[in-house]
């Protein structure tokens, strides 16, 4: 059985045209205009092969394929639609479409399934909008509620289920997953990193994906005129968060475990004026890693490394959580089968580690998850210049669509 | 001849209302709605005393008391109304009232002065909206040619020339000014640090003003996704600014002249996401000193270092000159003019250095130039905060009121 590239080519070149940015890269936050029609298109194309699409808690999108046998879990297939800003046109979209695909495939050729398929697109995985990432999935894994949907806010104050609201997206069904009505989940998805690519393979096999935790950072000094004051009376807020940004990236580098990685991607300064000693500026900080262990570890040694930075310069800060997704090791059988599958295909994989979170972490708290991996070019991800080759995406749907047979029937 | 404080303390309450944030301190950008209402304001209390209003060459507003000797150089007193982002009630607009009020003395006294006396305002002295400052004060002295006006542009894309336009601000006299017209520039000024306080004395008499240099600098690094990027493939350019500003204060701090002062004030990182490497960073350098050659090292040490660190760090960079002023050395004569002025009235006084640049450094290559400083509550300046007793500013005015009647009798 084989995926036809030229649909799925197609489902990508069309769902890449949807983005508030063009020609600087795809920002499509979910539930806006963009995403809306992305999201129609995937409806659309459900609706063709007769799949039963619904919406579940938080605005997921269910395409379902019923099985022959009444009752059975659910094989579910799928990933996200919404980006970050600028970001490209293959991270999240891979795998909803590749898991379209599947599901077209499996129509056209009456391929009889016991089980049911769910193409599945989870929103607000990247939390570009709404400041929270893994939402869709989250809600629907009971893990976050109606009342704490209606906290999260964009930055125009809106907020999560009137944003869904705004766009017509009504949940059908409330349900919140259990682990026995889901026999397993798979998700393709581009690598985003230089792995694959550095050893000419084309197939990943996720074993564990990085736990992650973020923090929202604000230093409060004070605002004063950068000719008038003496170096020595200043307290300014951007020199703190200069030492502290320095000193992240030390304690990431120097940790003992090589996927430890912390990141400081945003920063806003104020007032913001050439001629002002900053008096105010607010960061984020971004820390994975594999082991759960080792990172409490680095969130302790940065949490410290800021009390002592502020405390030396007569700053205060504020330190406020804004996610915590512990590390997830992934179903030893799931990686077996992709791997025999893949073999099969005359495919070599090589067994890795995600850095990135994805909806599948969430997944694999209630179910057997398989996550399938490929080459991002030179592993540039979450911005324009994003890319994977057409024959590796085919290489990988087409691993995704066997794997999910066999679970299938 | 006493200046009349409680038309002082209307002016700048009156003038405090023109702000484009409320509530958040005084915003009042070069030629826009906030700052034509303040410009308006003096324009009409100048109108009272008969003063000749007219706009010179870059918007510069001037009125004229006539002196009883024809073709005598002018006393000019003056300063700034337009503010930073989010500014204070003081900064500038104590020295254009005081200077209003000064001639409003003058006329309500029948004082008789051979001299003719202007009550100045000059445009865009921050730099807040076309990024460059001291604009008025140089255009006017022969320094910004028109063309130059035009390409100073605001956030917008308006340009300096255009943005006078729409407001209806035509110079009816565009000569530049030569030495032979200005007898002397007097100007009260806000300390805008914390030295006078610190000292419990009133009246600062300002020998010298630093110069500084201001660069635009911006780094291109490769963003990349937060999690998936290994530390050690990464080309993180918050990382390499964040470097940068930590040796900037180093620098600062390092060097023997207690005057040398460095500050970023200005930040920007994109693309600006949590769980995006930053790939650009822009950030503003602001170096001052009094010496011009310890200035001049300051400016090469830093230089060196940004490309240092960006070699190191596998970044691009450029550097971008926004301003070049050099120290100024103020008039002797005018210094023990205000002393002695001063003494008088029994106010103790300060010889100071003034590390904030005014437009009196610009009128100092062309005339005698004299500053007065007056206390800024706990060296506040630039932000809401920023105070001066009324009391202070009482004393301060009629310091300028004799010392200008001294000079243009």
């Amino acid at each position: 059985m084989q995926v036809q590239i030229g649909r799925i080519k197609k489902d990508i070149d069309a769902i890449g045209e949807f983005t508030a940015t063009p020609g600087k890269g795809i920002t499509r936050l979910t539930f806006s205009q963009e995403y809306e029609k992305a999201r129609s298109y995937i409806v659309e194309e459900l609706r063709k092969i007769d799949a039963k699409v619904s919406i579940t808690v938080a605005g997921n999108l269910r395409g379902r394929l019923e099985g022959s046998d009444k009752g059975k879990p659910v094989v579910m297939l799928g990933s996200h639609i919404d980006s970050v800003y600028q970001g490209g046109r293959f991270d999240g979209v891979v795998g909803v479409v590749s898991a379209l695909e599947a599901a077209r495939v499996i129509v056209d050729n009456n391929i009889a399934h016991r089980y049911p398929i769910d193409v599945v697109v989870f929103p607000e995985e990247e939390g570009s909008r709404f400041g929270s990432i893994l939402v869709g999935s989250r809600a629907w894994a009971g893990k976050l509620s109606l009342d704490e949907l209606s906290r999260l806010k964009d930055e125009q104050g809106i907020d999560y289920l009137k944003a869904m609201k705004q766009m017509d997206i009504t949940p059908e069904d409330e349900n919140i997953l259990i682990p026995e009505q889901v026999k397993a989940m798979l998700e393709l998805h581009i690598e985003q990193s230089l792995v694959l690519e550095s050893k000419s393979l084309k197939i990943g096999v996720v074993e564990a994906i990085a736990g992650i935790r973020q923090f929202s950072v604000t230093l409060n000094g004070v605002s004063n005129h950068a000719g008038a004051t003496p170096m020595s009376l200043r307290f300014d807020a951007l020199q703190g968060a200069a030492e502290i940004i320095s000193a992240v990236e030390d304690i990431a580098n120097q940790h003992a475990r090589k996927s430890t990685v912390a990141t400081v991607g945003f920063l806003k300064c104020e007032p913001g004026q050439a001629n002002v000693i900053p008096g105010r500026v607010q960061f984020t900080l971004d820390i994975r890693d594999t082991d759960s262990g080792s990172l409490d570890e680095t969130v302790e040694k940065i949490t410290t490394l800021i009390a002592n930075t502020c405390q030396n310069r007569g700053l205060t800060y504020n330190l406020e959580p804004r996610s915590d997704t512990p590390p997830v090791v992934l179903s030893e059988k799931m990686v077996h089968l992709i791997e025999r599958i893949a073999r099969k295909r005359k495919l070599g994989t090589l067994r890795m580690i995600s850095g990135a979170l994805h909806d599948s972490s969430i997944l694999a708290e209630l179910t057997d998850v398989g996550m399938i991996f490929i080459p991002s070019k030179r592993g540039r991800s979450h911005c324009p210049e994003e890319f994977t080759d057409i024959g590796d995406i085919e290489l990988g749907a087409n691993v995704l669509l066997e794997t999910a047979i066999e679970l299938a029937t």
